[in-house]
């Protein structure tokens, strides 16, 4: 599927999702808001800019937030006009802090963020400039590590799979949530370049539509086989034995496997549970948060009611003065969960066990 | 809440649904897919017009289906230029079979069309100007009963609650998709004037959207407190404990208990079995057919591509090409339904025979 931007046919697949502005000035994306209709680049130049494109989804999924909030410090870091080390610290603490507050469940967003503050921290004794220098090829580390464990998932997860299968996903864990590959996607695309041929079930994602508009959108553009569907329709199509297996990605896993991610995920497991089919959430273990114990503990972002009743919409599709209840995220129970998928392997319950193994393997592998 | 219409405040509650068009030459309806922007009102005078209006969802909700069926027939009829019975019957019956064609899986249309059939078999005997005047007393009786059964639906229904419950809801089965009480509503209306306050989520309905548009709108209007969610949040307000009971309607229930209703009741239902919330279904005797002996006998209407990618929104929702799978209904298995709630009392697992129970009770009361 091919888009015209300015005159030119374009793919969304020769686009990355979050990429360096020249100069270092700018966080470059795509404002996924306005797919699948046009693809238009936009630069982010201010913390302002840099917090809105993540709180109204300009950009999104967790590994492209954790992306984008590395390339921000580094732009407003670059921009700090001090030679002080420790004014220099306090004013990169004070950016972090302001872009950590643009959405709260995605545990990448401040994963990435701490990350960017340990450069500085760990260079007291470099002069500022230095440590400009290296908190911008930090935050490019950040994202080359996300295309490699893309990958790497992507391997795992196709381990889980036989030719043919039909996989069923919701809203989008795709190369527009990541780096390349995507996380759900990864298995999808690189079983696409080895014949597999999958047939995909794309879930709508009410309200801001992630699956319509972007996992429908890249995976058509990929030449991959999907069927959009509304996300009261895969009881449905999992009656019918068409899908095997179910692929999602995650905003964040606690020590014992509860995962949240985009609302409805676990609308999708309770259904996938009735017919037999195993869900398996891909999670780059920056998402994985030992530091909460169960899903109990992770934080549910509530959104304004105008997603619901007026967002994309024409007229108003609700009566005015309507309650509306619109979490972003839910949290699906361990125990619906066939397997969590890292770039260190596939962690099977029980998971207060094998995701302590996961950290412990990437500890082993890492040094 | 009061909607305009020609400079009158105008409330929802005080229109019907379905009524006849006064010299009986045309059928009246509110057309619900201007709703909730705009109450206006339609007569449907031609055999076309009246199939259009069932097949586009001007109408909808299977009892207000057979109403209107009814009515139409009676309005087809009276404009036949015969008084020769055989001519007359051949035409009803090729009226009857057009009308039929609509929309294939609410049962109540080919009931209450069979129903009118009946009555111009039985009367062979009658001047067919009489016949024409049996009719329009029949169609005016099936609206009747049907607000009757509604209301006796609601006696049942009300039962199985308790003052404060919370209730969750798909699609409409309210008074826009049946006589003034509705069916899945009917115990929320009847508890409201009782003073049970109860709590209702209105699941929003994708694609065509009756729960925000009408039942969302509807409970609104009566000042029942109603909170809309979309289809993918059924799961949170459930973790929750916000949820006492699921209060479904149907188009057409099998012999085993098996429930063909609007898409995506069977992921209601699925994700109620892990919460443990009992799943009601709400069924008129007309919309059990004990002819169909399991689902698997269903026949499910599908839906054109264009009612998820395009209708309501501004722009295209999903690339251009993109295939779409769009069931207008799906079953639910008898094993996830807690009771049948008729208007002869409420049917529990094994249906085979508590159904069975039901019509010889009704056979009973009404002889």
């Amino acid at each position: 599927m091919k888009h015209t931007e300015k005159g030119k046919e374009k793919n969304i697949m020769d686009y990355d999702t979050v990429w360096p502005g020249e100069g270092g000035d700018a966080v470059m994306i795509i404002d996924q808001t306005k797919l699948p209709g046009t693809i238009e680049t936009i630069a982010l130049k201010t913390a302002e800019e840099i917090w809105e494109a993540i709180y109204l989804l300009k950009v999104r999924g967790a590994p492209a937030i954790g992306v984008t909030a590395a390339y921000g410090i580094s732009v407003l870091a670059g921009r700090i006009q001090t030679e002080d080390y420790d004014t220099f610290l306090l004013e990169v603490q004070k950016q972090k802090e302001y872009l950590d507050s643009a959405r709260p469940t995605a545990v990448n967003l401040s994963w990435a963020l701490n990350r960017m503050l340990c450069v500085v921290k760990d260079s007291a004794e470099k002069p500022v400039e230095e440590i400009k220098k290296t908190l911008a090829a930090e935050a490019a580390r950040i994202q080359e590590e996300d295309i490699r464990v893309c990958r790497k998932i992507g391997e795992y997860g196709l381990s889980l799979l036989k030719p043919g299968d039909g996989i069923l996903t919701h809203c989008n864990a795709g190369k527009l949530a990541a780096s390349r590959y995507g996380t759900a996607t990864a298995p999808i695309y690189l079983g696409e370049e080895r014949g597999y041929h999958f047939r995909v079930y794309a879930d709508e994602t009410r309200p801001l539509l992630q699956g319509a508009r972007l996992t429908a959108f890249e995976l058509q553009a990929a030449g991959v086989d999907v069927t959009l569907i509304c996300d009261n329709m895969s009881a449905s199509v999992m009656q019918k034995g068409w899908v095997d297996a179910v692929f999602v990605g995650c905003d964040r896993v606690a020590a014992n496997g509860d995962t949240a991610n985009k609302i409805g995920t676990s609308v999708v497991a309770a259904v996938a549970g009735c017919y037999g089919v195993p869900v398996y959430v891909c999670a780059p273990t920056a998402t994985i948060d030992m530091e909460t114990a169960t899903g109990a503990g992770i934080r549910i972002e509530e959104r304004p009611a105008e997603e619901v009743t007026e967002m994309w919409y024409e007229n108003r599709m609700a009566p005015p003065g309507i309650n509306v209840y619109n979490p972003a995220f839910d949290v699906t129970d361990h125990t619906q969960i066939a397997g969590i998928v890292t770039e260190y392997g596939v962690a099977r319950a029980p998971y207060t066990e094998s995701l302590k193994e996961i950290f412990a393997r990437k500890e082993r592998i890492d040094r």
